[in-house]
């Protein structure tokens, strides 16, 4: 599993740096736009884990790989993005995927950096929603992640939960983390299929 | 003090928290984006002044019950956000309260790990005003402290600075301090009940 | 060179902060946001570099050199703002030049503290750009270095990475910085000069 989770985080990394290429496009920026979001987008979440919990310098600067995919990302925007509107569906699935091992890994390392079991599952959610958070910050529009649409965050929130109980009672490392993982894929899939949301304060005008 | 500053720091936390699920009631934002808003607007002062002077992972990181006031804040606004808003002027009070003390407990710890005098009190009115800064950026809207309105970062400076020059110099720690957070409160409130403001820049358009 | 960077950049924080006050007078904000806008745009860029670096507390915050400059600015442009604006050619220069020298300094400072050659030549980029962002997070417009307007961070980026080669290869010190800082410059000054841009993905509605 230790050795799956870098793979798979830089799937994730990937993901979402073309979920924030795309955005640029749409707001018609030029190829440079495009790629501070698509790194943004794809790292800023794990960058602002890493600043919270003291791991200087974060790992997306440490390790070139991360920079190195999110440009990637961005190439395959800037020259094809009319195809990859047509992927969306899947995009969206990988998207799930992506959250589910940023949730999961996030709160791992998090753990590992000595904070609380509380914090490292607010820390995993951190790590999963942060990127799309500075996405839209960057181009001045309200954080989807906060408007009442769909399950985001709170799927993020259970996985890492999931892990952060798991590691802390000492639970067999991987089925504790796959199992975390994949709750939050199934809740963040079944929100997408249902449209499934969260309530609002009563009586909200 | 000592024994004092973090049950008042506590308090200022959740006046700021309310402040933000508030915030997140008149955007209609769900639960999770009100408990985002919550936590951001309580902790995101503290955050980054402990981000600047090297202090990580930041108090409200490290220390669950940061977290866990800002979430009783959430609850409160969610469950109850009527009855909120027509406490309006009590939470006005509170929220001075909570500048002050945000303001004079953060050129302390700052000057704590080392950080010039001038700096340290610069720290202590981020701790005041960032919190509030980051619920604004969140909701896309330009932050109200920036705005030429009442007075609000001006007491905050003016009481972090009374408690550096207290510190720096040696004096008595309790009445330094208390004094600086008075000076804060009561300029602050003088501020909302007179509508003191800055001056504009000479023939700004 | 060594002994000339500090001074270069203090002139370059000088001429972002003038920048950032500029702003605040056309969203005519008081004397206070007109000061943070100031030392935001002045500082953030180096900041943020020093953050993620793990160089904290950063330079910015221990060096009280910068905030005194920043609010040098903020006075200047207070008192003299109509003056301010009849000189943006000069201006403008100037915002290359310190452009330039934040590109080669940052990505400089970066190497030294272990950050890998590509990595620091980003950050060279950030310490450029940085500033500018948050101003304009700041007062919540889109940030201009991110709109398909004139190249903006490729020459930051171009100086920063020339810089970095060099010094990974051991060339001489200060010809190489000095050909990174002219390189960033020119570029950026003939895109001001003849409106050179980026290319937009294709087809981009």
């Amino acid at each position: 599993m230790h050795l799956l989770l870098p793979g798979l985080e830089l799937a994730g990394t990937f993901v979402f740096a073309i979920s924030g290429a795309m955005a640029a496009v749409q707001k018609r920026l030029d190829i440079f736009g495009l790629a501070v979001l698509a790194f943004a987008t794809g790292t800023v979440g794990g960058i602002t884990r890493d600043l919270l919990i003291g791991a200087t310098p974060p790992l997306a600067i440490a390790d070139m790989r991360y920079g190195v995919t999110t440009m990637v990302a961005a190439g395959l925007v800037f020259f094809a993005h009319r195809l990859v509107e047509h992927v969306t569906r899947p995009v969206a699935i990988f998207d799930a995927a992506g959250l589910s091992l940023f949730a999961v890994g996030g709160s791992i390392r998090a753990l590992e950096y000595g904070i609380s079991p509380v914090m490292a599952a607010v820390m995993g959610m951190i790590t999963g929603i942060g990127g799309g958070i500075m996405r839209d910050v960057l181009i001045a529009r309200m954080p989807m992640v906060l408007a009442p649409t769909e399950l985001y965050a709170t799927p993020a929130l259970l996985g890492s939960t999931i892990a952060v109980i798991g590691v802390t009672f000492g639970w067999p490392f991987v089925p504790t983390t796959v199992c975390g993982a994949l709750s939050c894929f199934f809740v963040r899939y079944m929100a997408m299929r249902h449209g499934w949301c969260l309530p609002l304060p009563r009586g909200a005008r």
